[in-house]
C-alpha cells in the first residue's frame, strides 16, 4: 500500500491508473477505523481494480462546540488496518493540503440537509458536500463506497453526484454492528462501559419498531411506541426518532413499502452523539 | 466533428479518449458563436489532442426579466462554424439532459460573485458555477478555455476550480474585438445600427482611462474622468465603471502594477447589457 500525502503525487498515480484503463474504488474516511470501514474496503476490492482510501478529519463539517479537536486520530494504526485489508493507496493529506486557504465556494446540498441530523448540526452537510466534491475531483473514482449508517449523508451525496454529474457510481454498504447490535462508529470509543450499555437502546428501539411497522401502520403510533420504549434507558437523550422515505428523507404518515421507509434515530449518551437507522423492508 | 446530445454517449467518447491518453481541451459556450469563441477553439487545438465544445443556454444563470427566452439560438450555423474551426466533438444537450429535474444542490461562488455584474445580476454566478461544475464533470477536460471579456466569470471559475480541486487547467484567452474596437459578444446582434455606434463608448472609455492609469494615479480621479467621458454617449446607461484587482476583484484606490489592475465597465445600450474590460498593464 502506498501512502500519499500530497495532491500532486495522488494525481500522478490516478493518471497512471486511468491510462491503464483500471477502475478505481474509493472509500473516504475520517480515520479511527473499525470493521464497518473495512467492509467498505472489501466491497471496493470486489468491485474495482484499484482501491483508494482517504483519511481526513474535515474541519468544515464540524460545528463550533463539536468534537473536531478530540476526534480520534490514529493514522499509523489505521494505515496498518487498511494495508491488511488490501488497500492500494491511502491518501492521508494534512489540513493545509486540502484547505490551503479558507474555502470561498460553498456547496449547499439543498432541503435534504435541513432534516434529521441537519437540524442539530447546521452547516454539517455543506461541509460534507464540499469535502466530498473535492475528494471526488482528487481521486476521480469509478465507484464511491459509503456506509448505510450515515443515512442522510448517503442521500445527500447521491443528490450531489446527480446534480453535479460526477462520473461515479455510489455504492451504499450495510451497517456493520457489534455482536450485541450496536452500530459500529468511531465515536463508540468515547463511551464509558455504562454508556456503552445504554447505547444499545438505539438499535433495540429500531428493531422493536421494525417488527411493528407493518404495511398500513401509522407512523405516529409507531413513534409514540418508540418514545415509550426509550424510557427503558434513562441515560439516553434523544435527538430525533423519525420514519422517513429512504430516498428523499421526507416524513411519512403511513408505512407503505413503495415509500422505502426507514426508521432513523439519533441521541446523546453522555456527551456522545450516536446515530442509527434501519430500513423497514 | 461528432455532434453528441446525450450524456451517456459523451461519457463513452470521453472514456475512449482518456484510455488513449489523449488530452482534452474544452470550450463551453451558449452558442450564437462569433470570432471570440473560435479563437478559444484555436487555442484549444494548439494545446490539446482533442477539442470538445458545448452549446447550452443555461437557464439557471438567467434572472427573471433577463433574455433567456430571446437569447439567440442557431445550432446549425454554430455547428458548421465549430466544424470548420476543427472541433472534434460538439456537446449539444437539451435542457432536460442537463436538468432532468430542478437542481437541489447549489454552488455558491462566495464574495467574488457579489461585486461588478453580480450586483446587477443576483444569482447569475451561482447558475454559472452550477453549470460549469456539471460540464467539467461531464467532459473531464485537461484544459478549460474562457474569454477574458467575461472577467468576473474567469475569476469565479478559477476559484471554483481551486476550491473544489477540479483536475483542469484554466486558460483565459484575450478578448477578440471588431475592427472598430467593440468587444465581440453574442448580444451585439441585439443592437440597432445606432446603438452599435453608441456601444463603442465602452471600449473608448477603457482605452482613454488606460492611457491615464499610470502607476500612482488615484482610482477616484480616473473614475471621475471616465464618468465625464461617458457624456459623449448619451445613449449609454452605465451599470458600473470600476478599477479592481484582476485576481481578486477587490476595489483599488491607487494604480499599482503589483495589484494587477483591470478597468471594468458594464452598461445598457437600449435594452442590451454589454460588458468590457482591459488590464492596465
Amino acid at each position: 500500500m502506498r501512502i500519499v500525502t500530497h495532491i500532486s503525487e495522488l494525481r500522478h498515480l490516478i493518471r497512471q491508473t486511468k491510462a491503464q484503463s483500471q477502475t478505481i474504488g474509493f472509500v473516504p474516511t475520517m480515520g479511527a477505523l473499525h470493521a464497518g470501514h473495512l467492509s467498505l474496503i472489501q466491497e471496493a476490492k470486489d468491485k474495482s481494480d484499484r482501491v483508494i482510501a482517504s483519511i481526513f478529519v474535515n474541519p468544515e463539517q464540524f460545528g463550533p462546540g463539536e468534537d473536531y479537536d478530540r476526534y480520534p486520530r490514529q493514522a499509523e494504526k489505521d494505515a496498518e488496518m487498511l494495508r491488511a485489508a488490501g488497500t492500494d493507496i491511502l491518501f492521508l493529506p494534512a489540513k493545509e493540503e486540502i484547505y490551503p486557504q479558507p474555502p470561498r465556494v460553498k456547496v449547499l446540498p439543498g432541503p435534504v440537509a435541513n432534516v434529521l441530523c441537519g437540524k442539530t448540526r447546521p452547516g454539517h452537510f455543506s461541509g460534507v458536500g464540499l469535502v466530498v466534491a473535492k475528494l471526488l475531483n482528487l481521486v476521480s473514482p469509478d465507484f464511491l463506497f459509503l456506509g448505510q449508517k450515515d443515512l442522510q449523508q448517503t442521500v445527500i451525496i447521491r443528490q450531489l453526484i446527480e446534480d453535479l454529474n460526477f462520473p461515479v457510481e455510489l455504492v451504499v454498504c450495510p451497517t456493520i454492528r457489534e455482536a450485541d447490535g450496536l452500530a459500529m462508529s468511531s465515536r463508540n470509543r468515547y463511551l464509558t462501559p455504562e454508556e456503552r450499555q445504554t447505547a444499545l437502546i438505539l438499535n433495540h428501539t429500531l428493531q422493536h419498531l421494525k417488527t411493528l411497522a407493518q404495511p398500513g401502520a401509522t407512523v405516529q403510533s409507531l413513534l409514540e411506541e418508540g418514545h415509550q420504549y426509550f424510557k427503558n434507558a434513562p441515560g439516553l437523550q434523544t435527538d430525533y426518532l423519525e420514519i422517513v422515505n429512504g430516498t428523499t428523507l421526507e416524513t411519512l404518515e403511513v408505512i407503505l413499502p413503495e415509500e422505502n421507509p426507514v426508521i432513523a434515530i439519533a441521541g446523546f449518551v453522555g456527551k456522545t452523539r450516536l446515530i442509527d437507522n434501519t430500513f423497514v423492508f
